[in-house]
C-alpha cells in the first residue's frame, strides 16, 4: 500500500518560509501570487494489506513523529 | 484561483531526509514503512481567472524558483 502524507502549517501560525518565497516570486514579476504556505509532502510504502489498520498506524506516525500537532495539521491518503 | 504545487526528489536521487525519517519510524516500531521520500508542498492564491495563463505562469514559477529541476520533479493542481 502506498501512503501520501501532507503536513501543513496551521492557518493562524506564521509561515516565514512561505513569506520569503512569496517575496521572491513578487520580485521576479509573479505579482499575482498571494498567501503562500509551505508544507511537507511524504510518500512511502506500507507493507500491509489491512486498510483500517494502516490508517490507524499512519495516524499514529503523524501524531508521534511526522507532524508537530501544536503548529501543524496533517492529512493522508492511502492507495492500493 | 488556488494553486497546489508538489515538489519531489527525483527517483534516482538520494533522499537523506527520507532515510532519516524511515530510520526513526523503524526505531519507533513502525517497521512496515519503506521507501520514504520527502518533498515540499506549496499552496497559494493566484489573482487571475485565466486558467491557461495561470498554468503557464505556474510552470514558469516552478522552473525558475520553486523546484531545482536538476534533482527535483514538480507537479501542480489548479482549483477554482
Amino acid at each position: 500500500m502506498k501512503a501520501k502524507v501532507y503536513v501543513t502549517i496551521k492557518q493562524n501560525v506564521l509561515d516565514p518560509q512561505g513569506s520569503a518565497v512569496q517575496g521572491a516570486l513578487h520580485s521576479m514579476g509573479f505579482e499575482e501570487v498571494d498567501k503562500v504556505r509551505i508544507g511537507k509532502y511524504l510518500e512511502f510504502d506500507l507493507d500491509t494489506n489491512d486498510r483500517a489498520q494502516a490508517e490507524a498506524r499512519l495516524k499514529d506516525m503523524c501524531e508521534k513523529l511526522l507532524a508537530n500537532t501544536v503548529v501543524e495539521d496533517y492529512r493522508f491518503e492511502l492507495e492500493g
